[in-house]
């Protein structure tokens, strides 16, 4: 082989001659995936690193008109001083230490579950691996969960796959749906506003994101004549297989109804797409009126010729509700209807990443199980209520001439709407900056606010908006909103 | 728009119609992603669903001619029978629940590693978010440890990202270099045998495996001229710009010295290749006369026209060496002289899943910096010696006739070669079975014992081998060496 003996003889000069050839490096925002290069998660982004720049500021003793960073950025309840429930981490405590099942500091239904999880894993460690889809008994008590949910509508244990919070479910499915080239690769269906991991995901894989916008006018609802619309315009040009719903909503926390998900259900099974139910925030509802009804039960109750055939997979995660272990990443996917070949692939894929992490599946399992009435620990478990919060923020910001917020229903966000002075539009776009992001930058420095702007979830043109998480405690949410209300009034003077 | 009143109008015959289309699942075999189809995983393969379900059948009284299930397939050292270090479960267990900081039953060091990892947490919770990157102080402990471990040689917080296990570093050092399609797609040098993950990243991304073999003659050596060799012929058809590394050697237990190490990066900068050093196994080396050395470390000694050039992500986890806390999926990578650019992609990469698991981070953390002489927890700091087990596999299996086993310097792993009868591999054939998994299959199925043939790894043509750990406790090791000894010459003399 003529190129093999060159390569030697090129060894053999370079190293007679001693340097090395002049090569740029191997991996460069040149050489390196395109696709990862358009990768954007507006959640994590520059407005996030400038707050932890000014947090290292403060410290650092640089004065500033504030005193302290409030991260209203991400539904990061522990992070917003809200405490983990006792229960949840007195099992997670003897897990980790067995020794503790000694002490008779913890009430017995403690030890019971903590003895419970550790016989399912190897050698009674929750340091082994355990199996790819998930601890055995896990799984089985998460599918008796969505039982009662559902009323009891069955659940499969082995339809069930424990995952490393909800977005490695998410990504994984996508990964599965991903195929073709050109007009027959892979549409995804993401409501505008989204929440960014779809749009990130859809990217880094080089799938087509398919936009439909939901309706700020009705409360961010969900209108099937915009999926139509949205649906026939992606034929033109792509293959859209698949349609992602996030109930509640994140970032714009409003709550379907169930006639909603019904109308989706119908669209999907007449348009063959496959259904993502992102429903992290199932335990998260409190308007009056609003409750959560799961894309599993309304398709079971509509019926054999669609519970038969629609190809659903439903994501949840230990990171919100009441609990928000966002640590830990816990979560948990359900698959309905997959083909069983698919399925099988779908166990050997997860199965490259070994286990989700063993604790967070723990916690799952706490989460789908907590103390019922009668136990020692049911009186020390105590769910988080919002619904005050979501009440406060919608209320307050609907006092600023300017600003406008629908309900927040459900989830821990609000996705209020901005109107911004022409010249600080105008000023944004000479900065190449999107005119939401120079609002939450602005107000950043100026009050210690960190907020995300619209434009990282997706919003009509020329609608402007920013994501809050509610979560800060009730006094620090009032400091927060009376801050913004504040920075708003003076920011549309200084623009106008 | 032509098409969207089309979309309109078929709409309303359907719903007039009543009846759904007649279409098949979105997701099948046919129309999944083809990449994924292409993964293979063979520590947890066919042979391993079988054990499992050998196991259901023990405990259902199925009558087999062994008592339970010896699985040698995985390097789990906990589900074997290792004790996890009561050191890391204090810490872990007072982070968890923060209220047995007050019990006196917890040494005073144990508590100091709670508070600092408790204080670098948002809210001072392990439920919160980390930062995507991982803990500052633990990424600053895992700098101060490699620059202890690599004599002085400077390490950067910066560059070190704390991941979920090391496999999840490695996939995503992989996804930021997978470009390129046809003959300019991403060629990735990878060692046969071989740790599976890569084979199975590599085909899900789409990238294209390279293989270069080492020597089983010469102990599982790296050979420069194999390498050439295997460049060379890659160039034919793909751009190989990735050469990675398992050092100590998974899953061959070989450890390699440090002028091979040397060689290794000479060709790297030479030819232009992104080294990626997988050296989870960094604290398992027993033979005498091996010694670790890190590919970072070597780097630096050879003077800065190679430390200030060659691109090097370096990958470690808590799962192996004497910790085996495999299912805290923690682990770090550090990555030299990546470009900066390059660098703002991967932290932006990250952050779409969040974060790594907040307790492998702080398992981590312990890991790296272990409790030191004087400090109290010091004396129950034990840590596990593999080299007995390690020579006790040699030995044993060299007495068995058609078994040849190189000496196990390093991991936990030993990869013998095994000669299968003609008729053997004949009968495998007509099954379509790979010879190997033909006679690991029928070993389980006889003995219990569960190993992973050769064929999962990559082997030259017509050699045969299995991989198995050498963790079990000495005594069951002993039982199951000699029941492979047993099996092998039964097995020999059925197929002569």
């Amino acid at each position: 082989n003529k190129d093999w003996i060159l390569g030697v003889s090129m060894q053999v000069y370079m190293s007679e001659n001693g340097a090395l050839p002049r090569l740029g490096k191997v991996l460069t925002a040149d050489t390196m995936n395109a696709n990862v290069k358009k990768v954007d998660y507006a959640v994590r982004g520059p407005i996030v690193q400038r707050a932890v720049q000014i947090e290292k500021e403060l410290k650092e003793g640089v004065k500033k008109p504030f005193e302290e960073v409030i991260k209203a950025n991400i539904g990061d309840a522990h992070a917003m001083g809200q405490r983990p429930i006792t229960f949840f981490r007195q099992v997670m405590a003897l897990c980790t230490y067995p020794l503790l099942l000694d002490d008779n500091k913890f009430p017995e239904d403690v030890k019971n579950r903590a003895r419970r999880i550790l016989q399912s894993c190897g050698g009674n460690s929750i340091g082994a691996y355990t199996t790819s889809q998930g601890i055995d008994c896990v799984r089985h008590d998460v599918a008796n969960y969505i039982q009662r949910r559902d009323g009891g509508i069955p659940s499969d244990p082995d339809n069930i796959y424990l995952t490393t919070g909800a977005s490695d479910g998410i990504v994984t499915i996508l990964k599965l749906l991903n195929t073709g080239e050109g007009r027959t690769r892979t549409g995804v269906m993401i409501s505008i506003p989204q929440y960014p991991l779809y749009s990130a995901s859809i990217a880094e894989l080089g799938a087509v994101q398919v936009n439909y916008y939901l309706n700020e006018e009705k409360c961010w609802s969900l209108d099937i004549s915009e999926l139509q619309r949205s649906l026939q315009a992606a034929r033109e040009h792509c293959n859209p297989s698949v349609l992602c719903i996030i109930n509640p909503g994140n970032p714009t926390g409003q709550v379907q109804s169930r006639q909603c998900i019904e109308d989706v259900i119908q669209f999907a099974a007449k348009e063959n797409l496959f259904l993502m139910a992102d429903e992290v925030y199932q335990d998260n509802v409190y308007a009056e009126g609003c409750e959560f009804h799961s894309f599993k039960k309304v398709l079971f109750e509509m019926g054999p010729e669609y519970s038969s055939k629609v190809e659903l997979a439903s994501f949840h995660s230990t990171s919100k509700c009441y609990m928000g272990e966002c640590g830990f990443r816990g979560g948990y996917m359900e698959v309905i209807n997959m083909d069983p070949e698919v399925k099988a692939q779908l166990t050997k894929l997860v199965s490259v990443r070994l286990c989700p992490p063993a604790p967070g599946q723990a916690l799952m399992d706490l989460v789908v199980n907590s103390p019922q009435p009668g136990e020692p620990s049911h009186q020390t478990f105590m769910k988080v209520a919002l619904a005050e919060k979501a009440k406060l923020t919608e209320q307050i910001l609907n006092t600023v001439p300017g600003i406008s917020c629908n309900p927040v229903q459900g989830a821990m966000y609000s996705f209020p709407r901005i109107t911004l002075p022409e010249r600080s539009i105008n000023e944004a776009k000479a900065k190449g900056q999107a005119p939401d992001m120079f609002y939450c930058m602005k107000l950043l420095e100026e009050t210690g606010i960190c907020l995300v702007p619209g434009s990282g979830f997706g919003q009509r043109e020329g609608t402007y908006h920013f994501r809050m998480t509610i979560l800060p405690p009730t006094d620090k949410l009032k400091t927060l909103l009376n801050k913004l209300k504040e920075f708003h009034q003076k920011f549309t003077q200084q623009y106008s």
